[in-house]
């Protein structure tokens, strides 16, 4: 596993609608490769980057699911401070339409637009699309199903190079020179200037890592194809079975809707999130998700996952 | 003192700009004989309201000094946050013009409006003008002298009512039927049904409680005589005098700007905030106060003031 091609993923907050202390709303910090990104801001979000150590000047792109309160309300907060801190480099927002006009208001308002380039990506198609690609790291949106227009991110990262099997190479005799051509792919010249053809050289790429963030939804198959074999999914668990109807109504999962989802797309592993605060702890919502699927991990604000 | 005629302010937040953790943007509550009322809603404020056990559905007044974010980014959030709540019960916000459409957008975007009755009372005057009176409580604005329009408050509680001689009441034979109109300032009749004259039966009512706001500002002896005699006057103090340049260009006071207001002005004491996170700790800011005006207390986030 080459150090780059790391994903770490940190939680900020991960609990639902109304915040309490110590029980931040939705946010995350994902580390892909040499990417550092920010998955939603709900409220105090910045003081939670603070509060964990987060480098977070090294973030570049923010995306946001969808507009209620408690996944976007940190956002401006946030913003406001890179400017304050003197942030020159820009800044790229993934998330639904309607949110430039929000953000640019309240800028606007506190006469305080930024000392650095804000661009938006606004969103309001319905299938899958690829909404970053850069660096071996590709974002695309997973449609959820909620009560306002809702995206999920899939993120992989792949440096689409291939793993070069160097004792081949020294028997062709050919030059460091190529060595780069090589990973690429490419069919590079022997010592006698002869093409070797690069399946001869290299095994293939190792497979991306993956990431599923997939908050707020219902239950929803449909997602299943769009997630096959992903490494890590975090999907939402607001509630228990015991409030299966109360999921139902506010088009969100119980945690054994969400470890069905994990058990169907074959996922390497579970975490379960966006807990409502009705409950005292989470041991119940991993119990519940045990029973039918076996890898199950419970988000706590400032927990750390690698893969 | 009647129980009723207390004020008891909480602070929340008193940090300025970036936020820290357990570093909190400007909020506080005031409980003003039987109102609560917020004073600015930074971001976090919900989570403070709950982490300091204030029984914050009681909250039906919310006073918004200006619109840069560390003052009202947490309001979008306590708002959505007393719908999820099934308040009832009517909010009334007032605070600069351009705060209702902002509001508006923000709940519209998330297709939450709010299942109680939201008023907003905008403000655009550059003269102090009474916002509220009821109950005895009358509020008014101060006109301050920051980047943006920004106003502070001045709570002023008085019962309005006289008190009673009871030995003089009880020399003229009068019914105890009339005891509240007496207290009122009424003439009221004797046992022989002559009225007396209320001067007789009565000690004026005591001076009103007094609270001043005054954050964020500028320097502003044009504030003096709107403040004049207040008890208690909580005035920003973002920089200390070796930074008094910063001060000056940002439109923030010194804690000595702050401490030379309170001389002036005659108040019953100071309590200094609003402080910027470049100092370690508070201690610079009280010392440099104190040089100047000899009642000086320093906020911190869940600190409780009572007069």
């Amino acid at each position: 596993m080459g150090g780059n091609r790391e994903m770490k993923l940190q939680i900020l907050g991960c609990h639902a609608a109304t915040p309490r202390y110590l029980a931040y709303p939705s946010a995350q910090v994902l580390q892909a490769g040499k990417h550092m990104l920010l998955i939603d801001c709900g409220e105090g979000t910045q003081m939670q980057l603070r509060r964990f150590g987060v480098r977070f000047s090294r973030i570049e792109h923010i995306f946001i699911s969808h507009l209620h309160g408690d996944h976007f309300f940190g956002l401006p907060g946030l913003i406001s401070t890179y400017r304050l801190l003197g942030r020159e480099k820009p800044l790229y927002i993934y998330g639904p339409k309607g949110i430039k006009e929000a953000i640019t208001m309240l800028l606007k308002l506190g006469n305080s637009w930024t000392s650095y380039p804000l661009h938006f990506h606004e969103l309001s198609g319905s299938v899958s699309e690829v909404v970053f690609e850069e660096g071996g790291l590709r974002v695309q949106t997973l449609p959820l199903d909620h009560r306002i227009y809702t995206n999920g991110f899939l993120f992989s990262l792949d440096e689409g190079l291939y793993k070069m099997r160097i004792e081949e190479v020294r028997k062709h005799g050919i030059d460091k020179a190529y060595y780069r051509k090589i990973k690429q792919g490419k069919d590079v010249p022997d010592s006698q200037g002869n093409l070797v053809p690069n399946e001869l050289l290299t095994l293939p790429p190792p497979d991306p890592k993956t990431y599923a963030y997939c908050s707020d939804t219902a239950f929803m198959p449909a997602l299943i194809p769009l997630i096959k074999g992903v490494d890590t999914l975090y999907h939402e668990a607001t509630f228990q079975e015991k409030d299966a109807d109360l999921a139902a109504s506010t088009k969100h999962s119980t945690a054994k809707e969400a470890a069905r989802m994990a058990l169907e797309a074959g996922a390497g592993q579970l975490i379960l999130g966006h807990f409502s605060t009705r409950y005292k702890d989470t041991s119940g919502f991993q119990e519940e998700a045990l029973a039918v699927f076996p890898k199950v991990e419970v988000a706590h604000d400032g927990r750390i996952f690698e893969w």
